[in-house]
């Protein structure tokens, strides 16, 4: 458009040259003027932010993010940064892993997929109407860029199941242009949210041979279950120790399925797992609560089951057996350098004085081995701030009756007590 | 823009008769058109869908829901289009069930919230830093009605809890415009998607006294766990049946919070929570699966506790009281029909033949008391179609391995194989 604005001020100009009286040029070059104001208002972007503070204000991007260091959750969120996380397959799962993933400020997305939106996918979160016949990258790099341009984002757009495309993907996960410093690959994690076999094998083998850990995840054909799995390369279970029972061979599984019939799928359950998915990878790279190693999603039964699965010694995946080999090979160092943190972290305790000597939250900590302490700090905190009330009668009173002891007599008050009061509530 | 458009055409009409050589006129009044069409095509929005279709193309944006009904999940998923839920509160957690429901294709949407857009939401899934100043309400509506212009979106810029907001909600419930012939309400159900006391005591209270069945949801301030929770007035507690133990009184409780101190927030946790409340009123809506009563979510150790919380019979809410009494004067009915409908169920159970006497996938079902027919179908299930191989033995082998009885011979043979394929496994 802005070549279009350009032009025609320059045939405005001629035209003014030519005339005796200049003002309908004026008025049509004001036109001209407004058109190009409005044409760039929308969209407003927001600009990039240097460094996360921790601020409490409405403009702030990252407040809501750095409070979970005030919160106590964890220890610096701003390490965020410096992280990047693969996606492969930026589907109804993946792509809404992408978002959640910019939204808490990633360093760095890496994204493949070789597909393009449809109308059809517009039952999952993510991609709009606007985006069909995009590819679901370049979709997705425009969403994403929009969200938060502080993300740094790199798109391949191809099939990482071709020996070419699997050759870029694993050159790619190398790359460590982003933090030279870094251990291992270039990429802290991969997240697979392909949904088929080969892919989930190729994404397999790239993570088996470059040691890298991942993710796995998958959402059943009848929309209503799925599942997300940790994989470290030689310490857990990898992706072909324990395969599918049945898998297509020698033929692509996609002609496999017949014509005129296709998957089922629910922006509700690809939407937990790719919550689940990213809240898992938020604390594996911010160190906070426990990794799942395995965790099933039932939404028929609200059921969630979870397992552990070790490494397959009869794996059919080479590079697996050697990365078991190797973890094997490094077990004792790995115990010494627990038995040292452990030595280490009991002498810091002991060091160390209360953990939260004043807090915000008027918390009151109650040591069991002092019994006079107990019930002095239990009735202190029975006194709410102002502004307070207790909705319920506080715990102490409910203790106080039944410390009475097991005399007939009390309980038999209580009963007639609570007859008054359900004849009281009939009556009314 | 398009007023610009039409002024300036207007004002070359009139250059023109002004001018001996229309040419430059025709030149500028080509680029005015190039403009407005430029302007035009972008957003492009899908156009609405009379019925939805179960026809597996790229073009149908219900194909996936739809397969639902060929999965066996769901009776008839066209219902859905019956249904109005009422969202209060459009944040982290209501917009994304906003969005879900949308996508869902439910029929119609209420929408309250009172906030505006502010760039610190921006680490939420569903607002786009475009939106910021906007009502909350307003953003969603333009974003769902380009997602989805199928739903009847009906938007509530204001405050539930003041004295007129609440008679605005409720008199917006019981408006039974889109579905004359429904019962009670004229909604299907209220998702409570708020973020404190007063707004759940409001929804509570109208919910309560219109017998509208609702879903509460909530996310913790440390950000890392959230419930749902399923409220029938007079069967299950209520809000006020059990509140928290220590609420605001006489002060605002937004005023409690002191300067510069903010709850966190994350998008994983609340995506799972958006995806486990549309799930469970899909499942309340379709009847399908079990709706769950209670669900937690525990982020840090991914627990989900759930429970069933019966009424208080000394609630203090009023409403409250007198459902629960319809509920147990209404028990002998209700148990009469429950009784009935197992009946004509086991009736029909006897009547028809198999479930499925011909399926798609080739699954055999067998038949427990037929011994013969159980080795004949499990034999037949072992023989795979063209193009499928088994990656692990069938379980048949293991089988026959066992039964050949507990002699010793036959064991230590197995045990000398397995040291075999160690030593090949050691020596390779």
């Amino acid at each position: 458009m802005e070549v279009e604005f350009k032009a025609m001020l320059d045939d405005l100009d001629v035209l003014e040259k030519s005339l005796s009286d200049p003002a309908p040029i004026h008025k049509l070059r004001s036109h001209v003027e407004n058109l190009a104001t409005l044409s760039k208002c929308n969209p407003h972007r927001r600009s990039k932010v240097k460094e996360l503070s921790s601020e409490v204000v409405d403009s702030n991007p990252y407040s809501r993010l750095m409070a979970l260091q005030r919160m106590g959750i964890v220890d610096n969120y701003e390490r965020i940064r410096e992280f990047s996380v693969a996606i492969v397959g930026i589907g109804g799962v993946g792509s809404v892993a992408a978002e959640m993933l910019t939204r808490c400020g990633i360093g760095r997305l890496l994204l493949y997929d070789y597909d393009t939106v449809e109308l059809a996918n517009m039952n999952r979160l993510f991609f709009r109407p606007d985006q069909v016949g995009m590819t679901k990258t370049d979709a997705a790099v425009q969403t994403l860029a929009e969200i938060n341009p502080d993300v740094v984002l790199e798109s391949f757009t191809m099939n990482i199941t071709t020996v070419q495309g699997f050759e870029t993907f694993t050159s790619s996960l190398k790359n460590k242009s982003f933090c030279p410093s870094k251990e291992g690959t270039g990429v802290d994690l991969v997240l697979s949210c392909v949904d088929n076999y080969e892919a989930r094998m190729a994404v397999n083998q790239a993570c088996n041979e470059l040691s890298q850990t991942w993710m796995e995840s998958g959402v059943s054909e009848d929309a209503v279950s799925g599942h997300i799995q940790l994989l470290v390369p030689g310490e857990t279970a990898c992706f072909a120790c324990a395969p599918p029972l049945v898998v297509a061979s020698g033929i692509d599984e996609r002609t496999l399925k017949r014509e005129g019939v296709c998957a089922a799928s629910l922006p509700t359950t690809m939407g937990v797992v790719a919550g689940l998915l990213v809240q898992n990878s938020l604390k594996f790279l911010l160190n906070f609560g426990e990794v799942s190693p395995y965790l099933g999603y039932n939404s028929l039964k609200d059921f969630f089951p979870t397992m552990q699965m070790r490494p397959n010694p009869q794996c059919s995946n080479v590079a697996c057996l050697e990365r078991q080999k190797e973890y094997m090979l490094a077990k004792p160092a790995r115990d010494a350098a627990a038995k040292a943190k452990m030595e280490a972290d009991a002498l810091t305790a002991i060091d160390d004085g209360p953990l939260h000597d004043d807090n915000e939250w008027n918390i009151s900590v109650v040591d069991d081995e002092n019994e006079k302490d107990t019930t002095k700090a239990s009735s202190s905190s029975d006194t709410l701030p102002e502004g307070l009330t207790r909705e319920l009668p506080v715990a102490d009173e409910y203790e106080k009756a039944i410390a009475i002891g097991p005399g007939e007599t009390e309980e038999e008050d209580d009963l007639e007590d609570l007859k008054k009061q359900l004849e009281a509530l009939n009556a009314a």
